[in-house]
């Protein structure tokens, strides 16, 4: 079957799931969004794209934000990162706390909210909010390779407004010396990196270097390096779904990283990166029919990597 | 560079590696293993061996049987063990018994202590342990396609003898209904499984059928369906190394599953299986310089998943 | 009012609250158990005597078992238990192994299930399980001035057959080295401690001692020193309900030590030793009744040591 | 011997331990105090004062503060205070997190920070932070009989400043809805009341009411009603010295409250109470030298509540 028919199957496959679950209400612009939405985009190495249902339509893709930052992060902090956040799986929920005392202040790794917060402040560097919030705008255009890419400023007031148990990490981490910035600014920037608003299309397209080890394969730039692009595939493998992690490569079998909007990245590395989006949550916090769809994605074009 | 070359200058360039760490010493037969032993072995899909060092001396493969069982255990039970057993990284130390009180006393995966006594228990199935231990060897032995494989009877004992800690996990199990055995045959079960004695050679040579999707590729013969040979690399990605599995993948980028007496097995699907072996261990219990030949075969074949 | 009248006022009160609850139902001894059984005995120092409804009738005391064998243990071996043994509140479940781990196999206090092995482990001594037990019960008698108290055999054999919670948290401890003697005998001296069958007023006349600085004052026979007594009272009042000790040292205001057969002892220094019983347990696993009771007792006499 | 030669004696006596353990210095104003400051003071329900050291020179008497707040926030909020703060013993740290988020953001008691602050939100009463301020030193005023007691600024404002732990504790409250204020200013009534500074003149005088039921035995006025002076002396006594106060009780069996300054007012209800300070701290946290003064006087006294 030719991918783009395979796409289609696919989401008229996972009709019966869209809806299921349960969408993010923490805040009014995530709560107000269809549950019926559903979105698949298909990048290729060869510059190529399929896509189905709802792949054009904007949506915040939250946590799938992580990714991004921390490539961006690596670039400018090096694996001096790795001072400051770990890379194993947390064996606990996104927003938990009861990690980050045991483990004075150092965040298990940099796809749970404390790590990118951590991330956040790394990138912030001591300057100023504003500014690390239009570079962070910046790459993520330049990757997507489309200026249409925004912050939802809505998204990011409402996160500021609600976002008590962030907060609370981020000068939990203060506490111990993990921010070196004002908390108030480096959480600035961590709510603006939240409320990035990308379509399937979008997301897929600016995943493309993950695929291809650090290279964007249809201009040609080096986003990351080899080995970087690597480590964060396997960050994605054993982290990117907080709790779920573990059933997500076991069920999927790719490096993938969730938002509580509903979207998911997933990378198959030397073929191609798959967007999902669907608002409906798992129980785990992760898109329900977002997860089947790529699940049978991966099945049926054996993309698994193992 | 060839494969023989490559193996050959990966121990040498690791040299000083070995002997670093800690000797696993919970048992005389641990304890007195010479720190300076290594060895690889690397048995790709047509068939081929390529060895270096020590490849060819049996050893304690601990903790590497887990995955061996968990085969045998999914084709006994199906699917239907996923009731008793969870598949997510712990976050913890592999005989933590913290998370089993959390969570009702069902293991996060079976990779970890309390996991494979649920394995074992559900081999056991009601019936003698003996028989049990003599189908697990039997198995080993038709992977490995060598009848030498044998049980080391004073590891066993000895396990046996010091194992409060499991014992205790084994209790807490049962307790919260997750043991169904009586917990002393379980437990025979358990340290007899964690006294195989195999060599790379053996280890490599028995993983080869999680290389090729359920086939051993040198006999045909099937050993588990296609999905779950998949699964079990993925569960070996996430869950292989303890509370290091997340820095494996990062640093291998393949799934590997390792035992306290210094070995590790490792899978480069759809290429080949690696053993290999140095008993001093780093701060998470597993092999300081087996971890680094990994890394180093895995950066000069490219064989990372990701 | 007499404490006479008080006494049976009390008893005709709490009527409504007797039977609410739930009776322990873990071993059929227990649970076999009429839940409208009520009894109140007050052991004054003067030598008198105050009882209501089953104050004469047998039951099965549980845990408030480990108030003795604390002071049994104290004199054997001196303040050198605390060494094995802390004296802070658990702030957790009466059989939690968490804390166990993070504190490395030393018990927050002896009247958690943990604490109560290792004191039950000191009194064995290396010694011989039936003679241990023969020399509590030979205290309790003693204490009670009543040969007639026992040990419920069916009880005994009960714990044991079902009590794999206990086996592990005393495999764990052993594994740390808290536990000296073979795990099997030390459990042995515990279910059997556990099994003591008194009445309220055997019970009461038992605590008798803790009221009055460590000598009974009927026979003016010393049991423990003075400040062993005020220190055991101490214990009584911050751990003596696991994780409700808190709420019971706030409504009663009195040092006390209840059993999952629906016992409490209470003791006012000074005054004297309460005994009560009635087998629903509210939610933290405490006599519903025997506590209100208790409240209502020290409410009137004005008791309290606040 | 006289009360007075006794608490002479007694501060004679603890001479060798003043100067021992560690100042707090979180703070600059709190790290510039001198080791060797030591001070008793006890005062009797008749009206008398004993006094030896340094017992009449203010000093910040931190967490001492909570159990006054305590009291006036019970006078206005009545048991309903019980929905939002719990009152048993935490077993963990004074500041630890991972209890609220096990006990969804419910602190264990009014006495560790998380409870502390929730008692702030109930005076503060969605009014504003200067009158709530004016309002609890004028309290201590009355209680003290001395308009002399003050509130330290820069000790508040460098609280405020380094709090960072605290900002986490009531963000991570209030994302439970623990907390009704915004969090800024229920933590500026905090912070304040932390640095109220007090001698141990004045503090043994301002509890004098819960030694005696409530009642300043001096005036003869009543500060709160009978139960719930006796109940605040059993919270002190189970919960009073964080995780150490099993020890405080076994070793000095009275209610006490000990702060970070050094300071720690105990009570002997019926008797009188007593503050003692001295500014090195033992490994819990709490007084060294002052605690091992408390235990003398209550030997010495046979005050002990045991």
């Amino acid at each position: 079957m030719s991918l783009d028919a395979m796409v289609a199957s696919i989401l008229d496959r996972i009709g019966p799931e869209v809806g299921q679950g349960r969408v993010a209400d923490y805040i009014p612009a995530l709560a107000r969004i269809e549950p019926s939405k559903v979105g698949i985009a298909v990048a290729t190495l060869d510059g190529n794209l399929y896509t189905a249902g709802d792949a054009h339509e904007a949506f915040s893709i939250q946590s799938v934000s992580k990714v991004f930052t921390l490539a961006l992060a690596l670039g400018r902090a090096g694996s001096d990162l790795w001072q400051r956040v770990g890379r194993e799986p947390s064996g606990s929920a996104f927003n938990s706390i009861v990690q980050l005392e045991r483990e004075h202040g150092i965040p298990r790794n940099p796809f749970i909210n404390p790590g990118a917060i951590v991330v956040s402040d790394i990138l912030l560097a001591g300057g100023r909010p504003k500014e690390t919030i239009a570079e962070i705008l910046s790459f993520l255009r330049w990757l997507a390779d489309d200026d249409t890419v925004a912050i939802d400023a809505e998204v990011a007031a409402s996160e500021a407004e609600t976002g008590y148990r962030n907060v609370s990490l981020a000068n939990f981490m203060k506490a111990f010396g993990t921010i070196d910035g004002p908390v108030a600014d480096t959480l600035d920037v961590y709510f603006h990196q939240c409320a990035l608003s990308l379509s399937c299309v979008q997301l897929a397209r600016a995943g493309l270097f993950l695929a291809n080890r650090g290279v964007d394969p249809v201009t040609g730039r080096r986003v990351v390096a080899d080995y970087r692009a690597r480590r964060i595939n396997a960050l994605m493998m054993t982290c990117g779904h907080y709790d779920a992690s573990g059933d997500f490569a076991f069920r999927v079998g790719l490096p993938g990283k969730s938002g509580v909007g509903g979207g998911i990245l997933a990378i198959a590395p030397g073929r191609a990166a798959v967007a999902v989006w669907s608002p409906g949550l798992n129980d785990s916090g992760n898109s329900h029919a977002g997860t089947i769809a790529l699940e049978e994605l991966a099945r049926e074009t054996g993309w698994s990597v193992f």
